[in-house]
C-alpha cells in the first residue's frame, strides 16, 4: 500500500481523491494537511495544519491545494524526504523556482493537468504544431465548461495554447473571440474560444485548419475521476524516483 | 425554362449563380444587371445598368448584390411586375421597410441565408428555444468559416442568436467570447464564438447545455453551391405566387 | 411532496432514482415493489413483493423494473388508481396492449426514453424526416456507449430510426455498418453505427446529409441522472391527469 | 518548373491533378500516359500508351491510375531513371514487391494517401496506439463518405486500422457494425463505422475511450484537391532523392 499524506483535503478535487483511494488497492491516506482549525472530525484520518504534527510514515504526498500553501508544503517535502506530486496550479514565477529548487534534494512532480489525455495531447502538439503551422494551418482552440466556472479560457486550454506558442515563434496573439466588420484572422493568431453551458465536465479541442484539409484533437473529460486518478498515477511513479522535477510527459513510455 | 435576371452577376455568388443556371434544365438567364460600365463582354447575356434598358421578358429576378442596388431593384420589379428573391443581407430599417412596401404590389421572398438546412434550423429554433431555456438549458452558438472572412460573427450566426433571441424575452446578451478571472457565465447570456481557418465553408451550431445532457443542432456548408441552389428553388417558388413577402420558411411544407 | 411507488428499486435506474428522489423537494417514496425476497433492509422505505401489501396511499407509481413485472404492476395501478410512469422498455405487442387498454381506466405515461433531450429530437424528427429525405438528404444515425452495454445499437437508437421510418414510407432498410467492396448506399437505406468504447454514457446523432450541407441532430447524456430527472418530471405530470395514454410529448408545450 | 509526367490522365485525380498544376508555379506536364487509345486531343500535352514513344525529359512522374499499370509505370520509371510518387492504391503483394525491388534503382515514393494530415495522423497513431491501448482505451473508428462511394470502410480507413493494429498485438478484431442482442465490446476489437451521404468529401475520426474519458484524432478533407497538393510535394521531394523507398512520413522534418 501506497502511504499517502493529502494537501486539499476539503477542496473539491481532495474529496473526488479521497473517494478514488478508498475504492483502490494500492494507495491509504496516512494523514491529511489543512491550512485552517475547521472542524475536520468526518475524515477517517488525522488533520493537520502545522507540519510539525504529522508524525505518521508517508510514500509520497499529493497536493491539489492552493497556492499559498507552497511554502508548508515543500517544507514537509524536504524535511521528511517525500516524493511529492503537485496538481496545484496558479503559481507565480517566484513559486515555481522555489519548486525546481526544492526538486533538487525530493522528487517532485509538477502538471497543471493530471489527465493522461490532455498529457498526451500536449506530446502531440509539441511534436506538431511548428510542422503544421508552416505548413499554412490556422490553429484555433474550443474549449466547453460548465456554467459555474469562474475564469476562462480554463487553465487547460492555456496550457495547451502555450504549448504550441513555445513551439512557433512565441509572438503568436491569443484572440478571445472575434467580433466586429474587420476581424480578418491573422496568421498569427491562435484563436481560444470558452463555451460555457449546463454541466459539461470538461472539452478541450485544438484545431489545424488548413487548404481544404483539417486536422482536429480532441479531449472530454466525462467526470473530475480522471483528475485524481492521473495524480495516483503519477504519485506511483514518483514514489519511486529519486531527486529532480518530473512532468506527466515522463510516465509514458512513448 | 424560368427566364431568369440577375442582380450581382459579378460577384462572389453571382458567379456561382450563373454556373448553377448552366447545369440547371429549369432556368435560363435572360439578362443581368450590373452597377458599373464594367467591360463585360464576357457574359453570355446582356448586361445593363438602367433598368429602362430591360426588354426581354423575365419570370423571376434574383438578387445577390448590395444593399445599395435596393432602390433599382424594386423599382424592376414593380414595373414590370416580376416576382423577386432578394439574397442581399446587410439592409437598414428604412430598406427593410421598403421591401415590405414593394410586397403589396409584387411577389418578394426576402432571406438573409438561401440554405435549405439553415431555414430548416431557424424553424427548429422558433419552436424550442424558449422551452428549453425554461427547462435551463444554456444557449452557445458556435460558426466556423475560412480564413477570410472579413466579418464576425457570420450573418448567419447573428440570423441565428436574433432567432433565438425574439423566442425569449429579448433581453438576452450576446457575449463574443469570454476571457478573464470573473467571467462566470450569467443565465440570460447567449455565448457566439467564431473560429476562423485555413477554407472551412461555412459551419454552424447551436448548442443547448442542460442539468448532465446536450442537445446540439449543426449545419455544414460543403460549398457556396447550397445558396445558389436554395436561390433557385426560392425563384421557382415566387414566380407563381401572389403579391406579399416569402421567407423560406414558406417553401418547406413541414 | 408527491407520493412515490418505485417497481424496480434495486436495478441501476432505481438506484439513481431514489438517490435524485432524496435531493429533491418534491418527492417522497412511499414504499418499492421487488419481485424477490431479497434482503432489502437497506432502504428507508417498506419493500414488498405482494401488491396486496402496499397500505400507504401514493401520488404515482414510477416503473424502471422489468416486462415480467407488468401484470402486477397494472393491476396495483389500476385496484388503487394510481397515475402511473413506465420507463421499461422491452415490452411486446401483447404487452403494449395491454398497457393501452389499462389506460382506459387509469392515466399512464410511457416512454421508451424518459430524457427530455431524446424526446424533443424525436419531435424534430416527426416533422423534418419526410420533408429532408424528398430533398434528397441521406440519413445515418450514430450512437455511442460504455464498453458494457450488451446490446446493439442501444433502444433509443432504433426509436430514433423507428420515428423516422414512420414519417417515412415505412420500408427503409436498416444497416448496421459496412463492409465490402459493391456496398454502395442506396437511396432507401438508414445506417445505424453503434460505437462501443470506455465509460462513455449515451451519445446519439442523426445526420441528413444532402447535396453539399449536412443537418445534424446531436444528444449527449452526461449521466443517468437525465432519465430520473425525466421520470419525476413525468411522474409530476401524470400525478394530474385523468385516464389516458400518455408519453413524454405531452409534458412539452411547445 | 518541375517536368511532370502523369500516370491516370482521364481519371478523376488525373482531373484534379492537372488543373492544380495549370494553377502551379512550380510545376508542368511534359506528357501522360493512358493505356488506351482513347480520342485524347483534349489535352494541351501528348498523351502515350507505349513507354517507347516518350521523348520529352522529366523530372518526375505521379501516377494516379490502376494497379495493372504498375509494370509500365516501373519500366518506363527505370529505363529514363526518373524518381516516381505512386498513389495509386488496390496493389497485392506481388506488386508491393515489385516495386520495392524497383526503388533499388530509382527513387520511389509509395503512399496509399496523399493528404498531409492523414499521414500526420499515422505518424501519431503509430506513437500513441500501444501506450493508450494498455491503459485500457477502446478503439473505434468513423469515416464518412459521398453516396456514390462503392466501397467500405474506405482505403484510409483500413490504413489507419491496420496502422493501429501493427503496433498492437496484430490480433484485433475489426468489427463493422454491431447488432444483436450479445454484442458486448470485446477488448481487442477495432470497431470501423462507414457513414455514407450526400456529397461528404471524406472524414476519418478515430477515437481512444477510455475510463471517464476521452481521446479524439479527426481528419477532414473539403475536396480531393488535398491528394492532389500532397502528391505535389511528394513530387517536389522524390525529384531531389537518391534511390530508395520512401513514404509521406518522410517530406515532414518533425
Amino acid at each position: 500500500m501506497i502511504k499517502t499524506v493529502l494537501y486539499g483535503v476539503n477542496g473539491k478535487m481532495g474529496n473526488v481523491l479521497r473517494n478514488k483511494i478508498k475504492d483502490s488497492k494500492e494507495f491509504t491516506v496516512v494523514s491529511g494537511y489543512n491550512h485552517e482549525n475547521e472542524d475536520l472530525n468526518s475524515y477517517d484520518f488525522p488533520i493537520y495544519n502545522d507540519i510539525n504534527q504529522f508524525s505518521a510514515e508517508a510514500d509520497v504526498i499529493i497536493d491539489f491545494s492552493h497556492p499559498n500553501n507552497l511554502k508548508t508544503l515543500l517544507e514537509h517535502a524536504n524535511k521528511k524526504k517525500i516524493p511529492t506530486v503537485i496538481a496545484t496550479t496558479g503559481y507565480n514565477e517566484q513559486q515555481l523556482r522555489e519548486i525546481k529548487d526544492a526538486s533538487k534534494k525530493v522528487p517532485i512532480l509538477l502538471s497543471s493537468n493530471m489527465s493522461l489525455g490532455i498529457n498526451v495531447i500536449t506530446r502531440v502538439l509539441r511534436q506538431l504544431s511548428s510542422f503544421l503551422y508552416n505548413e499554412d494551418f490556422d490553429i484555433e482552440i474550443i474549449e466547453k465548461h460548465h456554467n459555474k466556472k469562474i475564469d476562462s479560457p480554463s487553465g487547460t486550454a492555456n496550457l495547451l495554447a502555450n504549448t504550441i506558442n513555445m513551439e512557433l515563434n512565441q509572438d503568436n496573439q491569443y484572440v478571445h473571440g472575434r467580433v466586429g466588420n474587420e476581424t480578418i484572422r491573422k496568421k498569427n493568431e491562435i484563436g481560444i474560444h470558452a463555451v460555457r453551458g449546463g454541466t459539461i465536465p470538461g472539452e478541450h479541442q485544438v484545431i489545424f485548419a488548413g487548404d481544404d484539409e483539417i486536422i482536429e484533437f480532441k479531449h472530454t473529460a466525462l467526470s473530475k475521476d480522471i483528475f485524481a486518478l492521473g495524480a495516483m498515477k503519477a504519485a506511483k511513479f514518483i514514489s519511486k524516483q529519486s531527486e529532480g522535477l518530473y512532468t506527466m510527459d515522463d510516465l509514458f513510455k512513448l
